[in-house]
């Protein structure tokens, strides 16, 4: 066996601030609006992927959490990111040979790949999985063909595996522009601010427990588009002001207008959802009862500032921006309306050592809220709170013990 | 004493099939779009109003639900209704006495008033009774003052209590053309078909528990004015559209198109008090499963027939409109699903006799459809299945011992 071409990539999660819902292109996933997220630190949510590219291997597979998929034919979108950068690799290894008459081009276009993924999060929590998984496949192709190309080229290649794959490839702040081209050349994704520019801005996501079956963001969003009356004026006359507006408060780390579009936005993609016919739900009693504590938390305190941010994406789980110094209140606040079970360490980890020697849920409320907002919800009903924060974009890993696939080129960990 | 001048009349309640949500006018309540409703059955649901006059009385004074309103020169809706007709009154009186010249015009104008009224449906349900109420005050009115004018002409009076009280006016099908003008004088309720026109639409209302206070109609809709960035899309594009489509399906008996509109219509009134920030949440878990329920009986059954429209207004109860055949269905299969606590003749009281020997909720669910849609809710989350029809506007009650004044003009009953 001679050299191994290999590549481990790690890459992190996004929550969107300017909600994506709605596709102009199904193949290409060009999306009918803009939209904006929060990379989230690889330290507690990320994908990890290991492609080695060998003339050795019959075919090239995918083994997904464990688990091998073993229809990647019939798996378009797969095939639309193997397919795109096999060709850029392919036009570049040409160049070299031509061009810059370089003898000992690796044909790696033309071999077979093995592709090894997964998750550090429990598909469990309902987290979505598909930005940062199609991310770090696009990354980590992106590495191991050393294609000549920008992020923000790369973006249009991740985008199709998933729209909001697009996002995962940059730290910080980062924006998709929609683009306005049929063949989806303009539609990619730009960093507005790096990961250090905001550094008091954190996130908690309160996993929320659901016992239904969410309709699926690609179907539901498609109904959307074409039942809903009211998912072009949001698209041609809303989203283009609040991209705008956010991404200044961004520049200006303006937590009043950031919180205020953040929680605008969310009620709107859900308020589209319901106006879709037949409707979709993605809020439940819990969500909504969540929302209410950050409403409360907003209006009560003697500042009259908002504190916190809350964002739902397509399933009941909370994501809550706010700034460091409000972190254990609002922490505090969750544990107390909805307790988790009785494991606690699976509940709250509490990785910044914020309640060292104090119990959740347990400490004073804010001056100001008002306890009878809500009644305290059964055990459970929230079934994690991650305490997180900003992280940055797609990373290559070094070492060997890292990778995913063993010094054969299969996966080391099978279910 | 002499003669008593005192009248007893009857209201329905009516549910919107195109939803009234936002005034132009808080005052006056003129409504930024036209909305149209069903009239429900007297025999179910109804509000009842005596009103006396007389010179003995001190003062004017209100009984609701046998508990006076000891401050009703407070309540500004009660007032306009009051003294505008009152005002119609005194000219009727001036017109009797100098065009007609007749000599012994009662001048009811100057009298005080004793209004008694009370519902016979338990406030605890939380089904919007402002409407039959103030409908019922205003067409007692009219009848005591013996005004001479067209109900149209006093629905404007009906609408300033209540805007949905003047499509209570009517029986049958009712809408309130928003008007254009800034005194109201074209803000107006008509009839759409009489009672008699579609003898096979029927309603199902089911009683939802809820534990929390609801956003108030009055306070939530100003909000969604003030905050939505949808709403004015709604009010220009999409109302005026579905009040034709509206109109010519009830004309026609289309249940097809009346089921389609009456659902998007509600999924889009809910999806604007999502859009209104902070959001409003009407609909609960309970709502949401009912929704789903209809949404499978309707795309399950073999002939692929919308047999069922489901609507909510400002809170978590769902008014379900079928035609006759289905009604034992859709009854059955709410009972299986949100089955009621213990006492049954509470639960649901078979006013059509549809179930003699048969327990509900126990029935064969409808050929296809798929049970597996929901879980079972534990007992109680419906407390209450009402079925009724499409019923009659106001009517005078003709008997002494049905009025709800004693004979010296006190409430026969207090609390």
């Amino acid at each position: 066996m001679g050299t191994v071409y290999e590549k481990t990539v790690t890459s992190p999660v996004n929550i969107a601030v300017i909600k994506y819902w709605g596709k102009r292109d199904t193949n290409l996933i060009l999306p009918t609006n803009s939209s904006l997220s929060v990379t989230l630190s690889q330290d507690h949510l990320q994908s990890k992927t290991t492609i080695r590219a060998s003339p050795d291997f019959e075919k090239t597979r995918l083994w997904l959490n464990g688990v091998e998929d073993t229809a990647i034919e019939k798996n378009k979108r797969l095939q639309n990111c193997l397919s795109e950068t096999r060709r850029l690799r392919k036009e570049y290894e040409e160049r070299l040979r031509k061009d810059k008459n370089v003898d000992n081009v690796i044909p790696l276009s033309e071999y077979n790949l093995h592709i090894c993924s997964e998750n550090n999060f429990p598909t469990a929590a309902g987290l979505a999985s598909s930005a940062s998984g199609f991310a770090c496949l696009a990354y980590t192709l992106s590495q191991i063909y050393e294609l000549p190309i920008s992020t923000t080229e790369l973006s249009k290649i991740a985008r199709q595996g998933s729209g909001s794959a697009c996002r995962s490839l940059f730290g910080g702040f980062v924006a998709w522009e929609m683009g306005f081209q049929d063949d989806g050349s303009d539609s990619q994704a730009v960093q507005i601010a790096s990961q250090d520019h905001w550094p008091e801005l954190e996130a908690l996501i309160c996993v929320v427990s659901d016992t239904k079956k969410d309709t699926s963001s690609t179907e539901g969003m498609q109904n959307t588009v074409n039942t809903s009356t009211l998912l072009r004026h949001r698209i041609e006359h809303v989203v283009p002001l609040r991209m705008k507006s956010m991404i200044k408060a961004i520049h200006e780390r303006d937590f009043q207008k950031f919180a205020e579009i953040t929680m605008q936005d969310s009620n709107q993609f859900h308020a589209l959802c319901l106006d879709t016919y037949p409707p979709i739900f993605y809020l439940n009693d819990v969500s909504r009862a969540i929302i209410r504590v950050i409403t409360e938390y907003n209006s009560s305190n003697p500042e009259r500032k908002l504190k916190a941010a809350y964002t739902f994406d397509a399933g009941p789980n909370a994501v809550i921006y706010t700034t460091s110094e409000n972190v254990p209140e609002i922490i505090n606040l969750i544990a107390k309306y909805f307790p988790g079970n009785e494991n606690t360490r699976d509940y709250f980890s509490d990785p910044f050592q914020l309640f060292v020697g104090k119990t959740i849920g347990e400490q004073p409320l804010p001056l100001g809220f008002n306890d009878q907002i809500i009644p305290v919800f059964p055990k459970g009903n929230v079934k994690q709170i991650l305490h997180t924060k900003v992280g940055d974009g797609p990373k290559v890993v070094a070492g060997e013990f890292d990778g995913l696939l063993n010094k054969q080129g299969w996966p080391k960990k099978l279910k």
